[in-house]
């Protein structure tokens, strides 16, 4: 296909200064940030299936964006073009990765076999785009949610034969996957999950589950995959309540299963905020888990009980999760891939750019914040000062397995202790972190 | 203390044709419903704080009941005072069983030593409480929440002195609830969670709790306590966010620390809809996991984001919550609870026999429609029909883990499959539901 | 096009005894109930919508339910097969009434020529349907929020030209209903509303939207129009907020452009509990302020922040409704519109009739046990003796406006009033309900 | 009473490179932006409830901060101490204005009689409090929600004798707000509202509401008080749902009993995001209907359901507040009150200067950005250029009222419109915004 971002060229980088909408104001890929560069610590993404699949239709109404490969033709041209299109975006914007499913990129064809014959060709489309361009597949994943055939789930099916048609979708997923060269393998259970109580075995569906899981966790071995297998967690929507609800929730679910060695977490900001957690708090209780693997970077609307997916703008948010990840040593295999989708109204070309163009570089502020206050690290002192009677006998004791409730309660007595509250100081702190980021 | 509710009599059942409100309509404690009585299904508990401890005040407001063993005096004197009047109000209510925090029924003195002898002494005025008027513990605590001592926590304090007056409180209060007789103890971490993520080490503070978890279970052990130990799952509320998120969660933590065979949990409803779930799921989920302890009995409002406590009146949900007790064999040790608010503005005494008298009848009426859902089981055949399949050979096979992804996958291309949906017939079945309820 | 629905005939009344899935238990159109027929008193509409224009697609998955009538092929012939269906359904399930937007029925055609071209052929149609089947149309609209053209609104677009073509749609919709013989016309703003603040003007768009609905009303006068005019109130979705935003706002709305008096609410139970609202809350406010009109009826779910729109189910909840309903002398021109859809996986033919037949049951059964209410009327007397003294001397002075604060601090300072609250016995109130839903 | 904040001097401005956690980095008092000093402009005032009359209870635990004059003593001594204390940190942290329910500063008494001679003594302490200090009176309000007498309303409750006293209570707190030089007068409904629709009277509550508002506005008329009479809108909490929910539903209050140009609100943050509303949508939203008033800058948090009043911190959404009130010609009579609580683990004496240093500081910088924004107005310059048709010869038709819906349907077919939708550039204004704020 012809260039179709025809007036846009490479985004670069510009300065804080510049007035230019079409540069970069803060990301700057080569400039070194505690000793890495921002892109080696941020490792954005862009994805294909919001900005290349997605006409701009909402339940409400049909597609605004007019995206001519999405038009009626022939269906492997139109992958084809729209493959064109998606690399020439995805070099433009300037992202080192992006990301698919299976049939974002393929169409799925009047049969399995079709389905394994176009995908196996578009991946030797892909691993021709990936050798002209320089992208890499920050992760694949297998669309096993938007067929007809998903409507009950894909592993949690009540039909073991649409268990087997996502796990064969699934195995063309890791395979094209570890073929591309990507850093992750994800999983996200969309239809994984229940509409009514009242049709559904709730530990039959766990078992299945669980029984896939391992059957993914073996083939990454059997190939030799070395990237990250990620689970994506999300409470609910398509489906009244799904399965992966959440980190805490996919913990228990892996040690169920013997998994919580093999399988990580990729947190989308979103999901979060719709299970009733801070962005931060996931990705703070995925790390104390050790479970922390990758980011879908968008945000929801807090007045809206669905999935937004827009571009993320909170700079304050984003700067504490920044914290926290620099903290822990930063991305391993995982990266910031933008999930995200354009408003229904934002019909020029050129929005698709501005809306990476911000995530991008509110990302990129937020990296230059987290590390000032990592530097500092006031936030490190205060924690580690509230808490430094654990380091005294009786913490060390207690940590230890030395005390039991008797031996405490006769300490306790005989001790007539009696503890005092000390200030939390939660507003200090926030003010000491909110000069980091408008000082 | 003299007779507290004079004009009101013990609550007999009058049948579904009485007027009388101050009588059962639906509860008849020696009706057999499936070979157990009412009584032995039910298990009904009536809680000591809200109905003797509080006194109306809400956030906004003082207190408008005006209980006079609430009012200045001596603390002892008062205590006993409230014993009176509660032990009345079990016994007229006609409830087998009722539940208290260590300092609902003691004071807690101005030292540790002193806390220790008041509730040593209260608990011989429980103890011959309960053998005047037969009634029995269903379960014991102990609040390490309400004191400032734990505003941080208590096993999760910064501080691991507060964690040993916890301790101490847990220590007495288990062997309290084991002396009277209790069958079950209960831990709900009021205060385990953070108001702020700037002052919290979600790792230290969560091996805190672990450890603490673990001396519980050792000590039941040690004093051979034989009832059900019992974690209460909550979202939020006193702390922006509790450790015991919701079943799900507390899964995730027992398997951690190696407690999923020792604890179970209490579901309160209230706590299942501020965590964002049906009360059905947390129920129908704790089973699923072989977690099914307890309930703590009320309802929120779907409209305020707090928990407001009230008395349960959805006969439709606890119809559905019943049926699946009822599938899994029904309450081991423990029972309904009525961890129930009167509203602020009931402050008739006879009130508190009102609200107790709807639970009681709601839930009795909930175990009659239950009984008949399950007799006719026509859930459990929709059921068995939808999964029908994984008795297949296809299904068998996945099942035992015979299959890998790989030959699943040459399975579907092989065969050619192309599954179809089949509908999940929710309409119906809701109509079925509603045709007992209502029929 | 020939019979669809082959193996289903005329869906009649059974009894509560039946267990005919496919046969009303409770609703008995002919059955008197206070006076009225339940036909009069419910006046149920189907939709056209959600039954014949939706193929089970939702934002993640692709249509389910393979209408046949949806598939590619000449617009105006698929649009005479799906009248057909329609009202085929709408005969068998024995709704009296039935609801469209102008491009449900209608293909929107290229031009606006063509569509005022096919809607008026499509007029026809269903001017002769009609006449076949004694069908009746229960209210019209126009879809002015499904096109690109109304991404940014119809009558709040910031282009006038939008504001012209929404209300040339308006304008045929109208003349439309009144030919059909409609009870009411109805607008839903699914698109006046804002995503962001940042690129709108509040007040030029509501002063549009003032203009456009006063528009609205002398067109009504000026045809002749006798149905009611029905705004119909959502807080959010599609847009993030929508200016109808529930029934207290647009009764602000119509103050401040003169029409309160011309205009009321159509009131859609899911969209209420979006707003933060119960289904009660918005019919007694409506009522108490002169609004009230019609009702959408179906349900949200409570752990979903989307629009559902599952079919009614909650009997006490529908029946607290019923009773308001009674009281304010039911029903001038609305009724209860089935404004619901199928599950996505409800995707057998029968489904539609389980929902609508749950829904129309669901329905009598409160309007049967709301007349038992109504005709002990325990809630009215006890709201009266409440309020009581507002009858007495002082009362009735301040309601006379009679009174200044600076009178009435005297009255309380000389009579040294100190009044007491008494209890609002809400306790008692819920369980005397809950004898005559259940007893 | 002796000095009590001993430690503390008062604070000044250090400018943003100190790191003197006790000084403010951004407000500068007397600093001129847009000609205006920021005193001038943001017109601070702190509150004497949460900081001076709340010990840090909450609902599940007692106090924690160990205020020194809530402890038991002679009431009118303590209420001096508490002024002592108020006004030495008024005067310490250097805001110009304060705010008070009568009850905050006097003891209610025994008695109306007590309760009017308490308040007149307090009121002369305050007078001589201002005189000394020069702070000045924000506001007054009367507190008609704490008292058991009000559990069931104010002006709504059942009983006229409540509305009496209510009544009583406002006169004076009016009075004494003239008196003390008040720039405007507060009505918070905090129990006007229900708990249950069971046992309520909607319209008769309105009628009544109405009644007590209008005796308001003819009082303030009667003594010649020249301030502003504001409501202020909340949801729910205490009550269920409270009648001022939101600005939109306090307009069409307003509208139905002819006060629209004689009240204005005051907006809570906390309270906009309780009642599903953004913060800045209800800024807006009151200024387009010329209802804008004063503010009650705090905020809550996103995953809690009930109002938590915490200190603001999120300069972005502050800035856009900022933003609006500048192009609306800034506060007439209002300001930012801080109805902030610290958090309950907040127990420093010191933790309530950082708290209201941050508010400060933050609603500074606000100031600061938003001038910026004001300064370019490429916001307004974008909203102008999306608006610019209705300035076309169509559009000035329209808002004239020179079409009919007629005569627009002529217009449109006779010219073939076929209008398009031009993009709302949403991500690209979201993307300058934040280079002002983050450049």
């Amino acid at each position: 296909m012809a260039e179709y971002f025809k007036n846009i060229q490479k985004i670069e980088y510009a300065g804080p200064e510049s007035n230019d909408p079409l540069a970069f104001h803060h990301y700057n890929a080569d400039e070194k940030i505690l000793g890495k560069t921002m892109k080696e610590h941020l490792r954005f993404g862009a994805c294909y299936w919001h900005n290349f699949c997605w006409d701009g239709a909402d339940v409400f109404g049909q597609g605004t964006f007019g995206r001519p490969w999405l038009k009626p033709g022939d269906a492997m041209e139109r992958a084809k073009q729209k493959a064109d299109v998606a690399f020439e975006f995805f070099s433009k914007i300037g992202v080192p990765y992006y990301s698919f499913h299976d049939i974002d990129v393929s169409p799925e064809g009047n049969s399995i076999k079709e389905y394994v014959n176009n995908f196996a060709q578009m991946t030797d489309v892909l691993e021709q785009k990936q050798a002209e361009t320089g992208l890499q597949l920050l992760w694949g994943t297998a669309n096993a949610f938007s067929n007809p055939r998903y409507a009950a789930g894909a592993s949690t099916n009540p039909n073991p034969e649409v268990f087997t048609y996502a796990a064969t979708q699934v195995f063309n997923a890791m395979n094209a996957t570890k073929r591309l060269g990507g850093s992750n393998y994800v999983l996200w259970g969309g239809r994984e999950g229940y509409e009514s109580l009242l049709n559904t075995d709730l530990r039959q569906e766990r078992e299945q589950m669980g029984r896939f899981m391992q059957m993914v966790v073996e083939h990454k071995h059997k190939i030799g995959f070395k990237g990250t297998l990620l689970i994506e967690p999300k409470p609910q929507e398509p489906t009244k309540h799904q399965y992966d609800y959440d980190t805490a929730t996919v913990y228990g679910f892996l040690k169920q299963f013997g998994l919580e060695d093999e399988i990580k977490v990729n947190i989308e900001v979103n999901h979060a905020t719709l299970a009733g957690h801070s962005f931060q708090h996931e990705i703070a209780t995925a790390i104390s888990l050790g479970l922390f693997g990758s980011i879908d970077a968008n945000r929801g609307d807090a007045q809206n009980g669905w999935d937004t997916d827009q571009f993320p703008i909170d700079v304050p948010e984003l700067t504490l999760v920044m914290t926290d990840i620099l903290k822990a040593g930063g991305f391993e295999n995982g990266g910031f891939m933008f999930d995200t989708k354009l408003r229904r109204q934002s019909t020029d070309p050129a929005d698709m750019f501005h809306g990476h163009i911000g995530g991008m570089d509110h990302l990129a502020l937020a990296l230059k914040k987290a590390a000032a206050i990592v530097e500092k690290d006031f936030l490190g002192d205060a924690v580690a000062n509230r808490y430094r009677n654990w380091n005294g006998d009786l913490g060390k004791a207690i940590s230890k397995g030395e005390h039991s409730l008797e031996s405490l309660a006769a300490y306790a007595v005989d001790n007539e202790i009696s503890p005092q509250h000390e200030s939390g100081q939660q507003e200090l702190l926030e003010n000491q972190v909110n000069r980091v980021l408008f000082g």
